[in-house]
This record gives structure tokens, C-alpha cells and sequence, in this order.
């Protein structure tokens, strides 16, 4: 809903309130909470008109109001609650009194909580993540496509910048196909409300921290998609933002405080002739979060530009603020009991911030998982956001997983480059190397492409056998594997690289009529479901192999364009051979024999190919072979 | 001297010493020691021909013998001495008794220490180093150009790759320029015995290492360039390696223990056909000291196999060796008054060996410094192997200089690129962040190039304003820079960029008749004196510049093709512009207020010109400025 409809709407409420002798506020959030937290703190922002005059009062066992805020404009209140360990779940009223005597009560519902803390367990090693861009993954109800109350009021499959019509329950209903194909987490990009006149499909342009898009879907099929996933044991992963929101949020009518979002003043002074031209945008030179020599000026407009012109940056400088965001990723993960976030743009927000951000979701969920989206090349930098990282400014992140967009690039480097000393396979073998650098290099996040970036087919130039070596050393590796839906059947950007509705083409099969049905199988080329058979045998080996999932790895320098890595756990060893000779080679084995395979017979995972380890092993053609000596 | 001679000489000595009553050992290494060390300890080798069967005994104050080990050859014995702190300076004999009752008495001399071990000031960011080729730099003395005892026989000014006549008095006679260039260290490439038949002028090949080489010159004209250097204040860097020694050297005839040298079997299996195809050489993936999965095999390849086919790996994990190579260091450090060690090759030999290494020296001499060689350009390597780095897999290098390669790379790519949102300066500006990694810095050594690499003037292709960026810029970091010789005079290797020996190309004006004089500015082109007087301002103002040496560091993000960076201590501001703009253009000095310069009159180091620094300032072409608060 757009901000003038929802005011009418609100009117609506205030108005049929008052006949029923009951009033309620304009906006209260968060739009609940629970009983049994381990911080028994709650901050509420209630939006109404002149609410800052009024006083409330609640009278419920445990709960107590320990401090009001006013805020810069007079139509918010927030207030301090402490709700005790003692406090029972249920309802109540939150009194306001106006000075003028009005009275205003509003509901509150404290629930009880579905399961112990512990029992949200985050995705890990021995998860693959399957990232979705909704719009763009199958339609599963078309009566939501359009929303005639929201700024972007069409769907047209033929832009590929417009809405598609995807939405919750299209993946909903394809739980099985992840499932037979190995998946065992989801990572749907934002679903949260973008009421922005144009590209809305995206996701990343919040108008409305709390509420589903009315076109992706609702709450309740939200909460489907969560509880089927976890009936499958998939995970489903959130992606939020806690760096800025979209132009059209709520609040950008009228912000709370002169400080809710940065650069606020040059908003406010231009906004009725908003444009590219007047935003203050980041300078993007992320490295000012670490570097010991960085300009404050330039570590400011970093931090505080906005990230693109209709995307407000959030100022999480402000105590409200900040506390508003940490409810929000707390409310998310218990409302729909989650297996994860994603968080994007990771290091322009307030980076202490972000800390007490992460940290306040891992000490009230001890085995949850974050993943944050630092796009740099430098393992410096990815390092330095991970958990445990012993930074030597001192900075402790919170944040379990960083993303590995520098073996990413390794990796596409290796294929794509003949071999040479330094070129090829060696950058593969060298870039792992760099985990000695790392917390703990299998809680990071690797991925052959993503949602931002060309397809990893079009990356490798259309080659097929290097696309398999990409996935198979990607999906092998002490690490937590994303895959990009569509990547099972070689989609591709190849017309125009790195045009980003074209990364996000339509999922064939996710729309009625549509003449290729990946579900089924139905219109696919041998070489797709040549990949997808390629894909899904080793998600389903991966599942059940714990050599993979907290292994040893041990790996050799590349030799001969030919590159062995492997990974052991007691009585499993998993082999992955990469090699670039187009024509027959013979590898002695003989220098493998640390690894104690000698005399064992080995499977090929995806092949069934069965491998006696002795003297000599001969590769027949380029390729990818990963065997395994379980049975 | 080769072996053979050597012998003879030897053997000439043994029936002098009969003749006279008195008999010494063929050999006896440390050749002395001293009195006063925080250590007490110390091993001798002794060779002479059955040696092991011996006795030894000694009758000194102070002096005793803890235990004497044989060693797989007959021909060694080594002792385990205590010198207590009671012992006094002065002169013993060694008494080796023998089976047969034959006696042979050898002297040894303990001296008193010059001065004491704090007063050994290690080279630090106070310093600029001026890395010489002695072979190339300057003939000092004709006597000394050919030895016909050692295996290369000649000199050869027009091939590239023989000797050419310069040595230590040649660098002693100069050291005047290099006090007037403000250089206040040298770095001249090893100058002990190489006694190579071809290729020996380079020095890393020492077939001696306790010996000068005779064409470089005597012992006491290396204490001389020693002494003359600290006259003026410049520290004398000693260029050492542990990793290796040359085919010829002398214990290859008899290894003292089967396990000597690395490879050794191999070696003695096939020696008598040595060739590039029978060494097991070094794969030379030096990530397998850091990764944490590196195969065991490809670590032993790197550690144990040979630099070169005539470079033999010595085995430091052989406990004789390890001592051997420590005793080395610290006779040379103590004997020489070193300001330095410079140590090639770092991640080669064992690294718990090259820690004991470095601890012991430092341990000895807390204010030394030692720069160790790995050319890689990734920051984590480099840090890695820095004191205080604070390694995961506790690895303590106790090495306080480690080499920038990865700046050195970024400042060239940062200039020859053009300027767009990931290239150019901002591969400078976003280098220097890496600096977070680090332990300390300004401990790094710094360099435009060395003698293993292009020339910067090639490297730049040949843009003389470029140079003068990079080397701006590297003598204001925080860093420890280094200069090669000739680079004042734009010394290039063009015609050939990489080759080896043009990169090492004599120093005009080191050899009597050379029509160019770099000394006395004879000859020079305009261009090439600008250059001269372009460094030679820098380094002399930086020689007191406190802000360079210690000060903060505060750098804006490139912007319109410009770099700007400020070193800050107290009331010394230095600034230094990088403008890549052909045409004039004029910066906004806003943007820069947080240094505080608002109001204040600056000097430009180079040309003297004054600006006061208040709204803007015009920049009228492409170059690098320095400016300076400082009257």
C-alpha cells in the first residue's frame, strides 16, 4: 500500500474503532513480541498523530514501562518496555492519554515462543544453498501479480526490468524439486514490501520493514513456505537490509527524527525535486571500514552516502533506529522460525552497528547463521568480517559467514586462463591457500555466481566442462555452496553479460504455458539436463558426506594442468581430480600417497564408475571427476 | 680459492707449523668468538683429516667443553663450548689428542666486544637504503678484478653476465655520493666467495661464508667500508643466505653428515654428472608454508629442493647446521658492526628454523633489523612472516622487516593504468589499506625495484614523470624505502626489459675512462640530473623529516585523476599530491580540512616554491608535488 491510501485506510479503522468504543494507534511496531527472551527489553515505536503528548500506561503482570522517548516530530512515541521472565504470553491494552483527556487504547499480544533458541539452527557446511530471485522463479498465483494500491501497478514478461509475477507460493510449490535436487536451504532475495514506482521486482528498495509484498504474497504463505521447507529439512534463509530502505518507505512522509536517515537535511532541502543530481550518494571505497589511514571524510560519505539515489540510507547512529532494525531481524526469525539471513551490502551501514547488530541476534539464537555480503576480491577484507577474526583494531563482527567473492574470481580465472606457472589452476590452489587467514574458512559462503553477477556459464564462455569443474570444486570445498536457481540448466546472460535482468530470466516451467518445464524435465537439452543430473548427484552425495562437510582437506599444486584436491574424514575420502588435457594423461598415483588411498577402490559420485587406487590413474578428456571410497 | 688449492695451501700451512713446533686444523669455524655474550653457548666445526677420533681439551678460565659430537664423516668434529660470563678476552689452544697419541694443537681467540649489543642499530623508517650490485657499482681497485686461484678467470665489461671489475673499496670511494644523495644505508648483494666457474658476480652462490671474496676484496677493506659508512651516518646491511650455498663450495667434497644438505643422496648418487636434470629443485610454491592444506609432498618440494641445480640446499633441520648458520650471522654482525641483515630467499629454508633464526640474532641484538626476501604479492604472505603477525597456526617469524612486493606492484600497475573507478591510483590508495593487516608497517621495506626485477624507469615505461611519482610516493609512506643504484639517473633495462644481467648494468663513472660520471654529474642528460636532484631533495629532507619517519598517516580516496596523502607528527604536515591531469586543474582544499592546514604556508621539498594553503589550489600538469609545514 502506498502511503496515502494506507493513511485512508488507517482513518477507516480509527473511525470503525470508534463506533466499536475501541481505539488503536495509526502504526505500532514491532507488530508483536514474545514472552522468554533472554533480553527481556522491548523498544516500541508507536506512530500517531501528536502521540508525543500522550502518556501510556500498561497494566499487565511483568510487563512495565521503564522510560518514554519523544522523537523530533510529534506523531511518535517510543517506548521502553521491560517484559519479565515471569511475564505470560497474551494481550493487552496499551493505554495513551492525551492531554486533552482523549484516550487511545491499543492492543499488544505477547506470544509465546514456538521453540527454544537453540533449536534455530543456521545453515552450515552441510548445507547448499539454492538463491532465488522471487519475481523470477515461477508464478504460483496469478491473483497477485498486479496490486492496483502499489506504485508499480504491471507485470510484463518481456521487460526485463519489470515484474514478472513470481512470487511465494511458486516456490512454495516447488519445495520437491530443491528437495530431489539436494537442496537443503533457500535464500528467496528480499520479499519484504517495495512499494517503489519502478524495477520493484528487486526486492532491495524496502517501503515497509514488516509486511510481505501484497505480489510475492502474505504473511501466512510466507509462514507455509517456512514450515514446508523445514518439513523437508530445508532451511529457509532471509535476505534483509539493514543499510537503507526505499525512497517510498512510510517514514520518508515524516521521519521520526531530524537523524533517521543520513544526509537527511539535503533530503529534506531538495526532495521535491528529487533526482540523481541532488543525492549524496557512497563513494563506495569500502576499504575506509578497515584502513588505519582512511579520511574521516571519506570513511563518512561512504558510511552515510546513500546508496543509490532512491534508496534512503538508514542512520543506525541513532539509538532508535538501531534498536528498530535488530527487533525487526529478531521479530522475522521468530515470527517464521528462520534457518538464516542474508544480510545486504554488508559493510556500508555503521559498521559498530552492524556488531551489535549480529551480536544481539547470536546471543539470543546461539546456532543461527549470518551471511554478509562484502563484494571485495582482498581475503583481508572478507576476513576481517568474519567471527573470531582477532582484528588488530579490535573490531569483532559477530558474523559468522562473509561471502567468498575472491575464490569466485579465483575460480573463473583458473578456468578461463591457460596454464602457465602462474596462471590457470595455480590461482585455484593459491587462493585456498589464503584460508590460513580465516576463522573458520568452512562457515564462509562460496558460490559460483549470483543475483548480482554474470551467470558462472557466461563467466566460463559457454564451456560446459568448466562450468562442471567450477560447481564440482565449488560444492567439494570446506565451505558453504550457494547456487543461483537456474544455474542446473546452464542459464546464461551471454547475450548481454552482466545486465542484471537478464541474469534474472524467468525459471522455465515456473509460468503456466511455459514450453520448458525444468520440473519435469519437459523441453530440456541434453547438455541442461546433462548439468542438472551433474548437480543433483553430487548435492544428494554432499547431503550424507561428512568428509565434505568438516573434513580435512589436503590438495596438491597443480601439475601437469591437472589439479587434485581431497577431502577425509575417518573412513570416507572424498577425490576431486580437475583436469584441463584435452587428450589421454596418466597420473602416478604415487604422489598421492599421503593420503593412504592405495589399494582402495573408489567410486565416481556422479558416474557410478567404480576406481582401483594402485600405481597410475588415466584421465581420458578435460573434466571434473569426484570420487569417493564410501560405499 | 677453490678446494684443490685451498688444500694445498692448507697442507703448506700443517708443514710450517711442523716445522715451527706448533700445528693447527685444516679448519676451524666460528673463525673466532667473543666474550660477553648474553649466549654462552658455542659450536665449533673442526675438519681435519680423522678429526672424530680426537680428544679435545681446552685450559682456559671460563672455558669449557660441554660435549663433542662426531660427525658422519671422520673428517669433523664439533664442540659444544661454555663461555661463562667470568671469561676474559684472550687467545687458547685446543688440544685434539689423537688414537694414536699424536697431538695437534689449534689456537682460538676470544675477543673483547667492541660495544655493546643494544648500541647495533638495525636500519628503521628513518632510513633510506641504497641496494647496490658491488660487481657493477664501482672498480675500486684493479688488483682485485682477477683471481686466477678461483674457478671464473676473467673480466668481461661487455657481457652482461661476467664479472666486471667493481668492488667493496669502489663502493667505499663513493660512499661520499651516497652520504650527499641522503642515503643513510647500503645494501650491497653478498659479497663472500663465490667461487662459481661462471655466473659468480651475482654472490648468491657463496662457496665460503666466512670468507670475502678476494675480487671483491679483503676482510679489512669490508671493515673499512663498515667504519667509513658509520662515519656518515650509514648503516652497512649484510646480505646473507641461509638457504643455500654454491656447488663448489667447500664441504661439497665431504659433507660433514649424510643429511647436510637437503637432496643429498641424490646428489652424491649423481655428482659426477651433475646437471639441471638430475636436481631435485624446489617447485617453488611457497604458499605450502601457510596453507593450511597443503599436501605434505609439495611442502618437502619446496623446503628441501634445490634453488638451482648449483645451489645446494642446506638442511638447517640438521641441529649442526642450524647452529652453523646462526654462529654465521652473529660472527658477521659482531665482527662487521653491521646496521643490517638482509636475507634472501625467506620462505625457502625450513620456517621454525629461519624463526630460531632471526630470534637468536635479535635476542642478541634487540635493536637490529632483519628484511627478509619473499616476493609475493599477496599482503597475507607478507604478513605472515612479520614479527607480532599473530599467525593462526602460531607461527612467530621473529622477523621485523619483511619486502613489499605487493605495494611495489600496485604503485606500477596504479601508474601505467588510466584512471577509471578500479584502476589506476586507487590500486595505490586501496594497497595502503591493506596496511591494517599488519603488525607494523612502517617496519616494511619499500622499493621501486631491485636487482632481481625491471628497472622502475622500464617498469614505467620509460614516463619519467610517472617515475617520479612512484618514487615520491615511496619515500613518504610509512616504510622502510630502498633504492637500487642508478635508479637517480633513470637506469633502465629497456632493450631487454627483465634480463638480469642489463638490469645490473655498471654504475657510469665507476670504472676509470667512463665517459658519463655519475659522481661528479659529468655527462649526465638534463633529464637524468633532474632526477638526481629530484631524489637527492627527498631523501635529504626526509633524513629529519619525523612525520615521514613516525607520523600518522591520513589519505583521501583518489578523485579527478588525484591522490593526495598526508604523513602528520606534531607540527610537521607533509603532503603529497599525485596528479595525473595533462591539463591544469584545481582542487577544492575543503575536502582536505580535517588535516588542519587551512591557514598555513607549505614548501614544496623539491622546488622551494611556497603556497599558502587556504580555498583551493591549481595544479597545472601531471606530477607529483611534496609540500612540507616545515620552515
Amino acid at each position: 500500500m502506498n502511503y496515502y491510501l494506507k493513511k485512508r485506510v488507517i482513518g477507516l479503522i480509527l473511525l470503525l474503532n470508534s463506533i466499536i468504543g475501541y481505539s488503536q494507534v495509526e502504526r505500532i511496531e514491532p507488530l508483536n513480541w514474545w514472552v522468554n527472551f533472554k533480553n527481556t527489553e522491548l523498544q516500541l515505536l508507536v506512530k500517531h498523530p501528536n502521540i508525543s503528548e500522550a502518556i501510556p500506561s500498561i497494566s499487565y503482570n511483568g510487563v512495565s514501562i521503564k522510560k518514554t522517548h519523544q522523537a523530533d516530530s510529534p506523531n511518535y512515541l517510543f517506548i521502553d518496555l521491560d517484559i519479565d521472565k515471569t511475564t505470560r504470553a497474551g494481550s493487552f491494552n496499551i493505554v495513551f492519554k492525551f492531554k486533552n483527556g482523549k484516550v487511545i487504547k491499543q492492543t499488544y499480544k505477547l506470544k509465546e515462543r514456538l521453540k527454544p533458541s537453540e533449536e534455530f539452527i543456521g545453515f552450515n557446511s552441510s548445507d547448499v544453498i539454492y538463491l532465488i530471485t522471487p519475481d523470477r522463479f515461477s508464478n504460483g498465483k496469478n491473483s497477485n501479480d498486479i496490486d492496483k494500491n502499489l506504485l508499480e501497478k504491471s507485470i510484463d514478461r518481456t521487460n526485463d526490468y519489470a515484474r514478472h509475477g513470481g512470487d511465494i507460493k511458486g516456490i512454495t510449490n516447488h519445495l520437491d524439486y530443491m528437495e530431489r535436487m539436494g537442496f537443503t536451504a533457500i535464500w528467496p532475495c528480499p520479499l519484504l514490501t517495495n512499494d517503489m514506482p519502478n524495477g520493484s521486482y528487486h526486492g532491495y528498495a524496502m517501503t515497509d520493514f514488516y509486511e510481505i509484498d501484497p505480489r510475492f504474497g502474505t504473511l501466512e504463505e510466507y509462514l507455509e513456505l517456512s514450515n514446508s521447507a523445514q518439513k523437508k529439512g530445508i532451511k529457509l534463509i532471509m535476505d534483509q537490509v539493514a543499510n537503507h530502505c526505499g525512497l517510498e518507505h512510510w517514514w520518508m512522509k515524516d521521519l521520526p527524527f531530524k537523524d533517521w536517515v543520513n544526509y537527511q537535511k539535503n533530503y529534506e532541502d531538495n526532495k521535491r525535486n528529487w533526482s540523481d543530481k541532488v543525492t549524496i550518494t557512497s563513494n563506495h571505497r569500502r576499504t575506509s571500514n578497515q584502513d588505519p589511514y582512511a579520511s574521516k571524510k571519506d570513511h563518512k560519505i561512504m558510511n552515510d552516502g546513500w546508496f543509490v539515489s532512491n534508496m534512503p540510507d538508514l542512520n543506525q547512529r541513532n539509538p532508535f533506529m538501531a534498536k528498530y532494525i535488530i527487533q525487526n531481524s529478531i521479530w522475522w526469525i521468530e515470527t517464521a522460525g528462520l534457518g538464516g539471513i542474508r544480510q545486504d551490502t554488508y559493510p556500508y551501514p555503521d559498521k559498530e552497528f552492524m556488531s551489535e547488530w549480529a551480536g544481539a541476534i547470536m546471543e539470543e539464537y546461539p546456532n543461527f547463521s549470518i551471511v554478509g555480503e562484502e563484494w571485495s576480491l582482498n581475503p583481508l577484507l572478507v576476513g576481517y568480517w568474519q567471527k573470531g577474526a582477532n582484528n588488530r583494531d579490535g573490531y569483532e563482527s559477530h558474523l559468522k559467514s562473509p561471502m567468498d567473492f575472491p575464490m569466485q574470481h579465483n575460480i573463473v580465472e583458473a578456468l578461463n586462463e591457460n596454464e602457465t606457472w602462474s596462471t590457470g589452476l595455480i590461482k585455484m590452489y593459491e587462493g585456498l591457500a589464503n584460508d590460513f587467514n580465516y576463522a573458520t574458512p568452512k562457515d564462509i559462503m562460496i558460490f559460483p555466481d549470483n543475483h548480482d553477477m554474470s551467470r558462472i556459464f557466461t563467466q566460463l564462455k559457454e564451456d560446459v566442462v568448466n562450468t562442471k569443474m567450477a560447481l564440482g570444486y565449488i560444492l567439494t570445498l570446506p565451505r558453504i555452496p550457494q547456487i543461483y536457481y537456474g544455474t542446473e540448466i546452464l542459464m546464461n546472460d551471454s547475450a548481454n553479460p552482466g545486465d542484471h535482468g537478464l541474469i534474472r530470466t524467468d525459471f522455465p516451467g515456473g509460468w503456466d504455458g511455459d514450453s520448458i518445464d525444468v520440473f519435469s524435465g519437459e523441453g530440456l537439452t541434453i547438455a541442461q539436463k546433462d548439468m542438472q543430473n551433474f548437480i543433483k548427484k553430487i548435492l544428494n552425495y554432499r547431503k550424507n558426506s561428512k568428509a565434505i562437510h568438516d573434513g580435512n582437506t589436503i590438495h596438491f599444486a597443480p601439475f601437469s594442468e591437472t589439479y587434485v584436491l581431497f577431502r577425509i574424514l575417518e573412513n570416507e575420502t572424498v577425490v576431486v581430480i580437475i583436469n584441463k588435457n584435452e587428450n589421454p594423461i596418466t597420473l602416478d598415483l604415487k604422489r598421492y600417497d599421503e593420503v593412504g588411498l592405495k589399494g582402495k577402490t573408489l567410486k565416481n559420485i556422479v558416474t557410478n564408475e567404480t576406481f582401483f587406487w594402485d600405481q597410475e590413474m588415466t584421465l581420458n578428456s578435460k573434466g571434473i571427476s569426484i570420487l569417493t571410497t564410501k560405499k
